[in-house]
């Protein structure tokens, strides 16, 4: 079903440029039309948007669930990021809580709270992002729901199949497991910094547009998670809040202490080019910087891993997360309300 | 877990108001650890919060999914409702929805943005609210998010299972097939009403603040649904817009025509009672007022209904909605930005 764009405009619509119609304009029920025109069926959806809610398939008989909040200014910015990243790493950053149980991503549901004022383009944009980074992962938008508010807000669900594989909590890493991550915790952080630098124009730099863009839209490794699973992974955790923060909550979840050895972190060239430039430090990124949603897993000791899991460290008894043997200081990461 | 109420006070604990603890005080860790006190473990939950994502079990292999975004000023009042009534209305608009498809709700996550200068006591009233309402369904709250933010959202989520039945979408109502609804929609209507007059303290007359109650929280007849689903309706929906508006969904999802006979909505003697005490007209209540969250179903002709669904109109050809055979005019329902 499609609304006309112009439905309040009959009369003026060839002189009304696009860009300057709002989602007021549109109203709550054409904003929802223009938004599903958008958005293709999956394989895995049996009734999408459009009636009260979503029937989405969950073969397993369990379905994993997870759902965050992005609020304008506290989240992103829209003077730093354009609609179609802001809705690709929201979903990335929900699609890789469903990877980190071991499950393959379904489906997403997506709440927007936004101003009248705001351009019908720009939400479009948002859920061109939102629905590419739902096709990356193999899964769909399903539902959602509009509303009006003084800023945007996004409310994202996201839903996963575990395909008979036992959920991967953060709770069952033992003394002795290795420790591994797969994707490259730090490049966010560093993109951040470089923003805030003001530096790196992409054709001057692309190893440095790389890491910029890899903080505006992450590519977590979703395949990762059930590939962890299949492999006996004993715990596991998204890297959202920075490593050794999330780390800390694996150690503490499992009751157990994990060292990393910084041998295993080796930083990649983008890395170091922009650490020299900004007189920083790489291995700080990748040590405290979040949102690249990386994966890190615990194995027992002895199991042989795919190339792209990266060993880290161990796990041993005792409690808290060391560094080369020493504990782990300065900011583990990001805290609401503090 | 339990994190310490007074956990930043270790000196002055005992001089600290309860009351005028905030969740800033608390910070975000902490907050989500006093709403998971809360809560109880509930059967259909396999992991709950505390994880990356929760694991619902969804017995059906197929799970129904629904969201709703609440907006501080938009959709409640804090001075008009409080922290319980606020979650508990919030969970039953989902829950609603859920049942609404025929389904059994099992689950709700639940996201809330707030400023830090918000009290943890409302914040865990609201908590409340929701898990209560959530147990009168069926359903446990098994994760969410939380963030700052200059006024409180809420996003709701909430997954049902459908035990093998099909779904009851918006679009399957055949001409001759009988219109019923279980619930009694109008009164929600007819409480604000009275909130707005000033008028009914609950001593004097306990019809009318029954109907305040009814407004500040409702409660869906949530095992119709899938009572519905068992009758074999053909179509259902959720009354959250008005019944009007909402059988104006349902008639264009169905590509048919209903009509509805008002000698079935007999107006109870509260609904009665508030319309003169307001000299108010009784029936538009029923008929535009949303936020009941009464289902309205379509049966074949001849099937025999409990008690609880009463015979309100039947589906014809054509499109839209008609009353006593006349088109539907006025205020239709609630839509968002216009």
């Amino acid at each position: 079903m499609w609304w006309p764009r112009y439905r309040r405009y009959p009369i003026c619509a060839r002189t009304v440029p696009e860009a300057s119609i709002t989602i007021a304009d549109l109203g709550e029920f054409g904003l929802i039309a223009a938004i599903r025109s958008l958005l293709p069926a999956a394989s895995g959806q049996v009734i999408g948007i459009g009636d009260d809610a979503a029937v989405v398939r969950a073969p397993d008989r369990r379905v994993v669930a997870t759902t965050d909040l992005l609020v304008e200014g506290r989240h992103f910015r829209r003077e730093w990021s354009g609609p179609s990243d802001i809705g690709g790493k929201a979903a990335a950053q929900n699609l890789a809580d469903v990877a980190a149980m071991g499950a393959s991503p379904t489906a997403l549901l997506v709440g927007l709270a936004a101003p009248g004022d705001l351009a019908v383009v720009w939400a479009e944009d948002l859920v061109r992002g939102l629905a590419g980074e739902c096709a990356r992962a193999g899964a769909a938008v399903v539902g959602g729901d509009v509303s009006s508010a003084d800023s945007i807000v996004l409310a994202i669900t996201a839903l996963g199949d575990l395909s008979g594989r036992d959920p991967v909590t953060r709770g069952g890493a033992h003394p002795g497991d290795l420790l591994a991550i797969a994707g490259q915790p730090g490049r966010s952080a560093a993109g951040l910094a470089l923003l805030q630098a003001g530096l790196a124009g992409p054709r001057e730099a692309p190893d440095l547009a790389g890491l910029i863009a890899s903080h505006q839209r992450p590519q977590p490794p979703y395949d990762a998670g059930p590939e962890a699973a299949t492999l006996g992974a004993t715990s596991m955790i998204d890297i959202s809040d920075g490593l050794i923060a999330d780390l800390g909550h694996l150690a503490e979840a499992s009751g157990a202490a994990i060292n990393v050895e910084t041998a295993g972190l080796t930083g990649d060239r983008a890395l170091r080019s922009a650490a020299a430039a900004l007189d920083a430090d790489w291995l700080t990124w990748v040590l405290t910087g979040g949102e690249d949603h990386a994966l890190a897993a615990t194995f027992p000791a002895g199991t042989s891993l795919p190339g792209r899991w990266s060993v880290i460290g161990m796990v041993t008894t005792g409690h808290g997360v060391t560094i080369d043997g020493r504990p782990a200081k300065g900011p583990g990461g990001w805290s609401h309300f503090s």
